[in-house]
C-alpha cells in the first residue's frame, strides 16, 4: 500500500477474527485453516463507478454494502456459508477520505450479518473512476447438489422472496434522486435497490437438504437467469407470469411495468431454481420455518434450451433481454 | 459478464483442471476441495494502467504475466504453493480484443510454470484506465514458521538471487522504449523488469525446512522490505552494502546508481529474510542444490526498529525511501 492511502488502514473496520479458522494476516497475504469436510467456494466481482454504481443513486456506505452483497449472493447461489472477504480498491483523486471510510463501513455492516472477516486486499490510486473488487471465500458441504446444470423435466421452478423491487427502486432514484421525497412504499423499493440482502439462509437450507436443486441468483433479472438455467441444464423452462411474486410496493404501477422490472430489471439478488416436484413442499416448509418465502413460478420440460412465458392465454418466448425479444407463440 | 466482453470467454486459455482439487466452476463461483493438512493462503493485488504499468514499457503479454507474478510473489513470501488464480478486469474502450488476448496469454504462460488453474473472475467495462485485479490462492504446511515478525537478534539477513536489475531495466526502458536497441546485458536488465520470476521454489524450501525464518518479497526495494521486517519483528537490521548481490548486468553503471536501484528500486521479486546463524549454511545448501543463490547481506541486532547500512567506514540509517533520508551515523 502506498503511504498516501495509509488512512485506509485506520478507517478499515478492525479485523475481528470471528472465525477461528483465520491463522494470520500479513500486509500481502492471509492464511486460513483448511478443512477436509467442506469444499471451498471463491467468487470475485468488480464494480466500477459510472458503470455499476453512481453516487447520485447510492450513498458511499451503500456502495460498499452492495459491492460485498453481489459477491455474497454468488456464494448464496452455491449454498455456501460466507467466511472471508478481501477488498481491492482503486481510488481516483475525486474521492475523499471521509467517503471511503463510509464505503468500508458499508461492507463491514453487511459482513457483520454473516460474521465474515475482512482478511486482506490492496489499495491503489487511479485517475478516473472508483473501482472496487471484492473477493469472497465461503464453504459448503462436500456432497451438496446445487449447480446450474441440475434441472430436469418435471421439476418445479421456484424463486425466493419478491422480485422487481430493485429495478423499480432504481427507476424512482433516477426520477427523484438520493434526496427526493418518497412515500413509505416508494422508500421500500428504493431500499430494495440500495441495500439488497443476499439469500444466504435460503442457500444454506438448499445445500443442507442434499436434494438435487439447480440454482442461480437473480443479478440480471428472471428472464436472464432462467435462460442460464435452461442452457446449463439443456431443458425448456415454462414460467407462469401470473405466479411471479412481484414486489407488493410496485402495486401502483401498471402490470406491464411490474413485469418488465421483474423479468429484465435485475439486482433483486433473490434465488431462482428448480427442484423435483415431490420435494418442493418439503423445501418450501423448511424455508417457511426460517421465514423465507418460496414461490412456485413454473416447471421444467424437455425441449431445446429456452424459456417460455405464459400469461393467461398468451405464450411468449422469453429471451435474456427486453420485451422486444418477445415473440407470439 | 456483459455480452460485449463475451470474447474474453474465448480468449481465456482453456481451464485445464491441472489440480484434482478443483470441483467445478460456474460463471460466478469456483469450488475447490479443502484439506485439513494444509493452511490456505490468499492474496489480491490490483494493477492500474498509468500507475503500475505503462504500455510503452511492457507488452500486453508482459502486463498479464506481471499482474499474476506480483501475486505469486506474495504467495512465495508465505512459502506457499500456488494453486489457483482469479482475474477481474475493468476494460476501457482504448483496449483492443487482440491486446486483451495477449494479457490473458501472459498470465497463462506464467501460470503454466506453477500448474496454476484459472478458476474465475469478472469482466467489466470502465472509461479510462485498464484495471487488473488478480486473486491467488495457495497452500502451505500447517506448521511452517515463515512470518515477517520472526526475526531475532543474532539472525543472518539473506536475500535470494540478484537485486537492482528490475529498476535498472525500467531506467533503460524509459530511455529507449519498448523497441529500442539494447546490448545483450541491457536486454537482461530489461527482461528482469518486464518478466520477473517469483521465488516460489525458494519459498517452498523455507517452508519445508520448518525452521524459524522471517520473510518478505522485494516489491518496493531492499530498504523498504528490510524496514518492514525490522518493524514487524521489533529489531534492528544491519545491512552490509558491500555484500549485496547486485545484478551483474548493471556493472557499467556507477556503484551509486547500482545501490540506488537495489535499495530503492523495487520490483525484483526476490525474497529477503532472516534466519538463525547456525541454520544459515543448512538452508543455503538446500537452495544451492535447487539452483537458487542465497547471499548473507547482514545481521539482526537488538534495538528500536530500524535499518542501518554499512559501506566501508560509513554508517547510514536506511529509511524506506530515497537517498535524501540517509543520515550520517
Amino acid at each position: 500500500m502506498k503511504d498516501e492511502f495509509a488512512f485506509i488502514e485506520r478507517v478499515k473496520p478492525s479485523v475481528t477474527y470471528q472465525s477461528s479458522l483465520v491463522m494470520g494476516i500479513g500486509d500481502d497475504a492471509a492464511v486460513y485453516r483448511g478443512t477436509s469436510d467442506m469444499d471451498d467456494v471463491v467468487c470475485v466481482d468488480t464494480m466500477v463507478e459510472g458503470v455499476h454504481f453512481r453516487r447520485d443513486t447510492l450513498s458511499p456506505q451503500q456502495i460498499g454494502k452492495k459491492a460485498l452483497a453481489v459477491n455474497v449472493s454468488d456464494l448464496a447461489a452455491m449454498g455456501a456459508s460466507p467466511l472471508y472477504y478481501l477488498v481491492s480498491i482503486a481510488i481516483p483523486p475525486s474521492w475523499e477520505e471521509e467517503d471511503l471510510t463510509e464505503v468500508y463501513q458499508g461492507m463491514h455492516d453487511l459482513a457483520k450479518e454473516y460474521q465474515m472477516d475482512l482478511i486482506g486486499g490492496d489499495t491503489v490510486s487511479t485517475t478516473d473512476a472508483l473501482v472496487i473488487t471484492v473477493t469472497v471465500i465461503g464453504r459448503v458441504e462436500r456432497d451438496r447438489k446445487l449447480f446450474r446444470n441440475q434441472a430436469k423435466a418435471g421439476d418445479i421452478v421456484f424463486v425466493t422472496g419478491n422480485i422487481g423491487g430493485s429495478a423499480a427502486g432504481l427507476h424512482l432514484l433516477f426520477k427523484k434522486g438520493l434526496k427526493g421525497q418518497y412515500s413509505s412504499e416508494e422508500q421500500q423499493l428504493v431500499l430494495t435497490h440500495q441495500e439488497p440482502m443476499p439469500q444466504v439462509k435460503a442457500g444454506r437450507i438448499f445445500a443442507g437438504s442434499f436434494l438435487r436443486i439447480s440454482l442461480n441468483d437473480i443479478s440480471d433479472g428472471i428472464a436472464s437467469e432462467a435462460n442460464e438455467l435452461a442452457e446449463a441444464s439443456n431443458v425448456q423452462i415454462i414460467l407462469n407470469l401470473e405466479k411471479l411474486p412481484l414486489h407488493p410496493a410496485m402495486r401502483f404501477y401498471s402490470m406491464e411495468k411490474q413485469l418488465e422490472w421483474a423479468l429484465f430489471g435485475g439486482e433483486d439478488f433473490q434465488l431462482i431454481g428448480t427442484i423435483a416436484e415431490e420435494n418442493f413442499s418439503l423445501i418450501k416448509n423448511a424455508c417457511s420455518v426460517a421465514g423465507i418465502k418460496l414461490t412456485a413460478i413454473g416447471q421444467v420440460e424437455c425441449g431445446s434450451p429456452s424459456v417460455i412465458a405464459r400469461q393467461g392465454e398468451e405464450v411468449f418466448q422469453l429471451d435474456k433481454k427486453g420485451y422486444n425479444h418477445f415473440r407470439r407463440g
